[in-house]
């Protein structure tokens, strides 16, 4: 910041959409373009203007790279514009009252250097600079509070349940274990690769863990993994995955539906055969967004940030460096490329 | 009752599954056959003797005339051994010091004549035999508090709710879509005749009904009758229309899964796509079953009869006359064949 004087312009890079997507997206359906920016608010307004430190790649931007007919539950994206998601930002021009120049936030800015926000009263002021300021692109942010969320709040959980977690090295899915397991229940994990694997066990402290691409038969895995059958399925994947738990439900279980990643580049999805299972077994299966919850971030924050410091909670983070390697980046969660949460680390000042 | 002296033995004509069913089921697969019963309980038993008056015709059922690897949530019926399902029935013979000859009950009795019940204790006494005894087999008895508690208790209506029902003017349809009505909710039923859907417009007050079977497009025709989409959707179908419905719902939505009959006689059925609506309008889908509801039974029946006395329910039974009807009435639920609850009548004695 001491490097540039207030109101100065200054060169801004971008990731900008350059059309709309079907089926898989690719590197190329993004650019980095070369813009500028002032680092000063309109006159009189109360906006203020983010320098963008770290911004989050989630799965869920796919959805906004679709032109939707109707609308869908988030805006999409607009060809031409900069993409827009969850990030770490410090303030360096403020017109608002609540935000002067230095504050460290996280909330919704722009795949960019500098961010000109309209209205930033959705923004979260960073309580607790002491830990990483990138865990608020996951842990401390909206990926936290959606395992949180989805875990306690719909998915009900008891001691002693039995529950399975998709992805779940992956941002969401490494939390909701943890969680799980801090509530005392028996927690097995599926994911894409040996070393995934391998670090839901020794790393999160999963009971089980197996690598979902050396299974011919997933229903038949999960009767070995779950004899006795799954109380709590945490859904972040569905396809062929979700068929094969509802086989396995308990009576009464829960599925939180988070997302189904595995679906989101196909145009036409194989879809689930099993729901009758929800009838037979009375399984709750619900939906959730973490928006919603947003009112309950303090209270969500404490409680994390202990565990953090208690080191109750080990989080593994997938970072590349610079704006330019965001597309790339973002393009690997559909592929599974990413070890933990996928994250783009912009500046550091 | 008068023309049998106890413990006399008397004809029984029962009827009987001739062998497990894959795909539809047809008359064949079942049989009526004659045998004998004997009007006397065991001695020191605690049985009592039933002659049965009416049993119910329910989808269901047919899940228990598949052979199932691993249990059902219900068990298989047996080849060569009466089905059995609800019914109402009159004690002919009683060691149990809470049932005496002459009382009315309804419960799970066989589809024959005269019934064995070795332990009668989950039979309910008929409180209301000013009523039509045939109503136990559904407004007062199963199918009754199916729908009052898939409505009221998964469903969880509020005034001004649109409510979709599927199925709507069978046994569990059309006691949900007036349920529904009672509550200030905007009602659309499906059906799959016009003669249905008439019943649905004019007989139970259904706001609006059509007939699925002249809808090209689901998902435009539910648009059509729910510009503003769908609250509660209580499913009774499966197949394509949930899929359709998924497209349709409102933010928070509720989707009571009763049943879903078009998939019951499928080896392989098409399945669901549209899941992840679930995620993006926060919907709880949730099955349930009737079993978990039977210690609120009376507290159902009172409201119900109240209902039904105020003329504020109507309900309309399709009844077959005598056992030997009783396999092409089951078979018939699976064709739509027939208009409204679907029920045998054995005898009137």
């Amino acid at each position: 910041m001491a490097s540039v004087a207030h109101g100065e312009e200054v060169p801004n890079r971008r990731v900008i959409l350059k059309r709309y997507v079907t089926g898989f997206p690719t590197e190329d359906d993004m650019e980095v373009v070369s813009g500028t920016a002032r680092l000063a608010v309109p006159p009189g307004s109360a906006a203020v203007v983010l320098k963008n430190l770290y911004v989050s790649c989630d799965p869920y931007m796919r959805n906004r790279m679709t032109k939707h007919e109707t609308p869908s539950y988030v805006p999409d994206f607009v060809p031409g514009e900069v993409l827009v998601n969850f990030g770490v930002s410090r303030v360096v021009a403020s017109g608002h009252p609540d935000f002067k120049v230095g504050d460290l936030v996280w909330g919704i800015t722009g795949w960019e250097e500098y961010t000109l926000i309209p209205n930033p009263e959705s923004f979260f002021k960073i309580n607790h600079p002491e830990l990483p300021l990138s865990y608020y692109t996951g842990v401390l942010g909206m990926t936290g509070i959606t395992a949180w969320a989805g875990f306690f709040d719909v998915g009900k959980p008891k001691k002693g349940d039995y529950v399975f977690v998709s992805a779940a090295s992956g941002a969401v899915g490494q939390i909701v274990g943890q969680l799980a397991k801090l509530t005392g229940c028996y927690v097995v994990g599926s994911a894409g690769s040996d070393q995934k694997v391998s670090l839901l066990k020794t790393k999160f402290g999963f009971d089980e863990a197996f690598n979902y691409k050396k299974e011919q038969d997933l229903n038949g895995a999960l009767k070995r993994y779950f004899p006795h059958g799954i109380d709590i399925y945490f859904e972040n994947v569905g396809g062929p995955t979700l068929d094969a738990v509802l086989l396995n439900m308990r009576n009464h279980g829960r599925i939180p539906m988070c997302g189904m990643i595995s679906e989101y580049n196909q145009e036409q999805p194989e879809g689930q055969r099993n729901l009758f299972q929800l009838v037979a077994k009375r399984v709750r299966m619900e939906g959730f967004m973490v928006f919603d919850y947003f009112g309950q971030y303090r209270k969500f924050e404490e409680e994390m940030v202990g565990h953090l410091k208690e080191r109750k909670i080990a989080y593994v983070e997938d970072v590349v460096e610079g704006l330019e390697k965001a597309p790339a980046a973002l393009i690997g969660l559909f592929y599974g490329r990413n070890v933990g949460k996928q994250l783009v680390a912009i500046a550091t000042e």
